[in-house]
């Protein structure tokens, strides 16, 4: 434990190497994740997290950019977890354009994580926000988690974030569908990128609409921004209107409670782990196989076959 | 228990609300669902499961509503699951266009059931596969699961199909973007449907370059069809594809150890539940919530929780 307690040290100095070790452990599993964690917790607190999201191609990964490089310029250190598929930080990009992060991620005060989300069943946003616990713990002042917001496990992973942006674009009806996926609930504002293309302030007007029917319990009311990212336009707009939403949640304590709430679910996740990984030892991992064929031949059910197990 | 043995026999006769019953039964997880699906698993297994996926707007529900018509002519009867946020089937346009079903919705022999992806944390996709096992045993031939292609918990619905097909559009390098988010692997065949629009024959192109560096272990090369579904058009193609497919798993015994594999999951999934569910009464509820108030002061971390509570 002597080596994990040096890991521990650096990456509260904030020394890269040891963010990107500590991360690894988190990411791999390793047998001393939690205690790297557990001693790392007190640390942590310190990072506003933001989540961006939307559907691909709406200009996440430009938006998250910019807006890093906007928070560099303040003399804040940021933190970036990409869990979007399509996102070129994940290098997800396969045959599209490949949007470049030269801007920032040659700098000291940025530290960009890509998370693979493929292969990983369930544990993934288990996994980024204990990535984020990681560099919080180093220092970072602004945590991004940016992911495409369609599926469940995405959705997950922003609910972690003190602010959610929804990205749209102004010609995808697509986006507007896509909304129903939840993201009505989840977004803190949105925004309108690429709004230099036709139909931009009929999106915002559709968008706003829709909000209206939107009763928010916390006296927030999410508003509509646009931007043109990829100039740098509406830029200053976003990180205000994040400023102005954590004054917010700070103002009416729902900062403290939120986090509360994700404590709560954290140790929830962290139990329910914990009982899969003691109950499928290696003998229970036999008896189910030796059972199952009785299921396929239909001599007995999944169900019994539980009954059995438990 | 009378009453359920009733409807089990409803099901198992086919009857259109009996089965609207216990797929009820098993989305809102009644106490009587377990048992339903226990009496109705030695009657699963004849349906032949179908996984169509694919981005937003891909045409995913006209494709499934022109089979469903084609299988109809042949007198088969069809399920259909719908988990996609923005499918017309789950009522999910907000703004954009809604494909009408008109065509099949109707017919005594089509069965279509939408399940809500928001709001359903982890447990859809156990519920869309416990929804398939009683429309197979309620006699469907084919059950059409339809989803978005993009988060993990949609792929895990994917994954209980027999044969999956990912759909895609001419235009869209969004579509080949997310690709990686695991469709490259899933697909037993690709459709580049509205295949009218310019573009088709170069995004088939691409798909089967990249295609080329996949080495299928199980001997199955997948194809790149081309559709224009709106018409009618490619979809006898399509259904005689998935004809194929099935072809080649039952000839090489994969159908079995694909039937298998996903019986063991099935189990694994049940006893998770039940762990969790058996540790969470209201004793360790109530000391969760006691305990949490030292996590936000910073006196306990979430770990030490874990270790209290276990």
């Amino acid at each position: 434990m002597r080596r994990l307690e040096q890991v521990v040290e650096r990456i509260l100095r904030g020394e890269r190497n040891a963010v990107a070790r500590g991360i690894s452990l988190v990411e791999n599993e390793h047998t001393n994740a939690t205690e790297l964690l557990r001693l790392l917790y007190a640390h942590t607190g310190k990072a506003y997290r933001v989540g961006i999201t939307g559907p691909p191609g709406a200009g996440k990964s430009t938006i998250t950019n910019k807006l890093a490089k906007l928070y560099r310029s303040q003399q804040k250190r940021v933190g970036i977890i990409a869990v979007d598929p399509t996102s070129p930080f994940t290098g997800g990009a396969l045959l599209g354009d490949r949007v470049r992060m030269t801007d920032v991620e040659m700098d000291d005060g940025v530290f960009i994580r890509s998370m693979a989300s493929r292969g990983s069943l369930g544990g993934l946003s288990k996994k980024t926000k204990e990535a984020a616990d990681v560099l919080d713990a180093s220092g970072c002042d602004i945590v991004v988690f940016e992911t495409v917001g369609v599926g469940q496990s995405e959705l997950d992973i922003v609910r972690a974030a003190d602010t959610t942006i929804v990205v749209l674009v102004p010609e995808s009806g697509d986006s507007i569908q896509a909304m129903k996926a939840g993201l009505m609930e989840i977004a803190d504002f949105f925004v309108v990128n690429k709004a230099d293309r036709p139909g931009a302030d009929q999106a915002v007007m559709s968008i706003k609409m829709v909000l209206q029917f939107k009763h928010g319990s916390d006296g927030w009311n999410p508003d509509v921004l646009k931007s043109f990212a990829n100039e740098g336009k509406g830029i200053e707009e976003i990180a205000a209107q994040i400023e102005k939403h954590k004054e917010h949640l700070l103002t009416h304590n729902l900062l403290q409670s939120k986090r509360t709430e994700r404590a709560i679910e954290r140790v929830r996740e962290l139990v329910n782990d914990r009982l899969r990984v003691e109950f499928w030892n290696d003998e229970r991992e036999q008896k189910l196989l030796s059972e199952i064929t009785k299921v396929t031949e239909k001599q007995k059910t999944p169900y019994d076959v539980v009954e059995t197990l438990l």
